[in-house]
């Protein structure tokens, strides 16, 4: 006998067993229809792509990560290491044949050689959704309410989605004659929930002095409500900057927005929000889950000048964001708002060698064709090995056709329906197929929705 | 400025624009619904794995065509080139915490070099349902109905499943002394419809001689009826032969349960069907369309005894099948039988800046809690422009709040809803907004199911 290959698979990479890819479908199935509500349609895109494509003018922390070798035909290729960069050169190639602005959400792996003592993981599905070719409140308050309405069908509970407008630090930081610190500040401020105000403010004192520092954290400081923290970055950057003005302007029409669909208390402006190195040049947004900030922004994105500039001379300006899957599926299941799923099947259709497999099928067949799931137990064992099957599988019911062999040949073949509810380990007959239909689906609708809902 | 990079993607592999994007979203929504009401539940695995574990002994054609490479940690690492390899190192890692038998279905991509000359692509979506864990006539035949459930779900018309038993072929050559042929005569079989009744038996007597080709020809001949064809092919096999006898009998179960569920008309027994130098070892199948033969089998598959055993020395039996989504979905496409799918969105709501934005958006927003999917047009723009954009995002209605400045304040400030449709290019007003979500709940009712359909 040959020696055998040991089953395992690489490090930073897990399979999914069902009950997890359940899951993870059930949460892909209502954020897309979410998306779709939004008129947001998908697309896809090869998960190899060529190495200049996707790494660019290159010399990013990311190159080091990416999956990148020669194929057989000794092409430089790479793994795509997020979905931002196909996208970008998607819409460089096909803008001609599609129409602006364009709406799309894209759920797809990427890969990432990522240090996985962090936790990390170096295959990860991504969410995001984008309108490009426009620059417009409009859109930008679109990206934040459907944010919104997403975790609304998620049900993660209350939320709160903290925006901010780039312009407006970048104008801030100009007032101060430090636009060439922009980078390390922001890099500063960006990991100021993190590190503390102490060491916020030490950092920032290095940087650009202590008067300066302790500018930059007012400028960074909510005030009561939105508008007053508005108003006071305005009045930060100075009151005739032009540019401020108008980042002030687009962050209140979509303020505006937001409050004429009643969703105002979900969202507030928050100046610390920056997104650090991040290419935005407009609004930006990160969302956190009010029973578990801790987790970090479970949605984040903003406004970028140029998606494809890299590819092509057309102006694409974009907005967007990408929902963090793997982190709302712990969050979901640590705030136990994993909603129940329908459990598949709903009926195991036990088999003790006494009926005939074709009459067994028949049966399965029929519950089938009134939707409800069910499966045959394929050999004749003893029924508590059949339960206990059941019952690892989260199947609820079974029926026990047994002892029927005076019905074996002939229609109606079955005169009562012995369904064992496998929790509650006790069983009643129905005396018809059609009443057996009628529990079955009454219990199924009593678990909510289904894995796949629909959505106009 | 620097110079551009060509947008490209690499040669034999695509992107999925969003008509063809949605449309393969709408195939797999029924495929999985149809997988789940017989208690398929899916898993996932790795894109990336282990080249020991994927290629196993090694040394097939399929090792020229994978994408392997040295990762940055020095592994030997592969892409998968099926869901099959992957699964049957899934099942050896993870029997312990499962149950048996599992049902699974995989629904994901996998890459292989191939020569795009013919047509091929280099990456493309595998389909996968399997029942592993028994060996049984049962399992067998839900594979069978399966096919034929999802086949019916899609809507491509009549199908025919052609099933056969391994067992048959290889005991009627061992009959006739020459099992070492094994391998050429069924290579040869195997491509019989291809290449006709004369290069068939050329090819044959080649072979084995012209007795034995012409014997062969018999063999694999259909008679009238299933049953008929069967009791040719076990005289042929000798009748004292038990394992011909065997198989015979599991044949003739799997049949009796498909008769049972009134679908004996699809399937039938065809001595021919081989599926070439494959892992199989029981019943196998193939499907075709009745209506584009030519495209040959869009779901074929069989019974294995080991699955697992280059893993683990777990026994671990299993049937199943695979299903063509390529070449389904080019199927459906030329039949003309692509479901209409729901419009996305419904509703364009236009924008010519007379309406405040927040209006525009607070109206999408009732219209999406009411199940409405639709967009608010971002830009002030000329009506036209706003129409030519809906028609080729196939928007059927357009909202049109214009010239409303007097009722941009107050609730209630619509009274009166013009509805536009985009086709038709008429407009009619609805005096309510519950008329006008009535309207269009018809309209999408109208459209058949939803791309995402309920099943419990």
């Amino acid at each position: 006998m040959s020696t055998l290959i040991e089953p395992r698979v690489l490090k930073g990479f897990r399979d999914y067993l069902p009950s997890t890819e359940l899951a993870r479908a059930a949460l892909i199935d209502k954020l897309e229809a979410t998306f779709r509500s939004f008129g947001f349609v998908p697309i896809d895109t090869p998960a190899l792509e060529y190495a200049e494509i996707l790494l660019g003018k290159g010399g990013g922390e990311t190159d080091k990560q990416v999956y990148r070798f020669k194929d057989n035909g000794d092409r430089d290729v790479a793994l795509r290491f997020d979905l931002t960069v196909p996208f970008a050169r998607f819409m460089a190639e096909h803008y001609n044949e599609l129409y602006l602005p364009f709406r799309r959400y894209h759920i797809a792996k990427v890969w990432r050689g990522e240090n996985t003592q962090r936790g990390r993981y170096r295959e990860f599905m991504q969410c995001d959704f984008d309108i490009v070719g426009t620059d417009s409140a409009s859109a930008d308050a679109d990206i934040v309410l459907t944010i919104a309405s997403a975790m609304q069908t998620l049900g993660v509970g209350a939320v709160r989605i903290r925006v901010n407008h780039r312009g407006l630090m970048n104008r801030f930081l100009a007032a101060q004659g430090i636009s060439e610190k922009l980078v390390p500040v922001l890099r500063i401020i960006d990991k100021q929930e993190k590190i503390g105000p102490d060491e916020t403010q030490a950092l920032l004192t290095q940087e650009v002095g202590r008067p300066l520092a302790e500018r930059i954290i007012d400028f960074v400081t909510p005030e009561k409500d939105s508008s007053k923290t508005l108003t006071k970055m305005l009045e930060l950057c100075g009151k005739d900057d032009a540019d401020a003005q108008a980042a002030a302007n687009r962050l209140s029409e979509v303020f505006s927005i937001v409050n004429a669909c009643g969703l105002g208390a979900l969202v507030y402006l928050d100046p610390a929000i920056t997104r650090g190195l991040d290419y935005y040049t407009g609004i930006v947004f990160e969302t956190t889950l009010v029973a578990m900030p801790e987790i970090g922004s479970v949605c984040s994105g903003g406004r970028y000048n140029e998606l494809a500039s890299l590819y092509t001379t057309k102006e694409l300006p974009g907005v967007g964001a990408a929902i963090g899957l793997d982190r709302l599926l712990a969050a979901l299941e640590a705030l136990g708002k994993m909603e129940q799923a329908q459990p598949l099947p709903l009926v195991l259709i036990t088999n003790d060698g006494s009926v005939a497999l074709s009459l067994l099928h028949k049966e399965a067949h029929r519950l089938r064709q009134e939707g409800i799931s069910c499966e045959v137990f394929p050999e004749a064992k003893k029924l508590p090995q059949q339960y206990s099957y059941a019952e690892k599988k989260n199947i609820p019911f079974a029926l026990l056709f047994q002892n029927m062999q005076g019905y074996q040949e002939i229609e109606p073949y079955l005169s009562k329906f012995p369904l064992r509810d496998l929790k509650e380990r006790q069983t009643q007959e129905f005396d018809s197929f059609e009443k057996l239909v009628l529990f079955l689906r009454n219990f199924s609708a009593s678990l909510g929705t289904t894995a796949s809902s629909t959505e106009l």
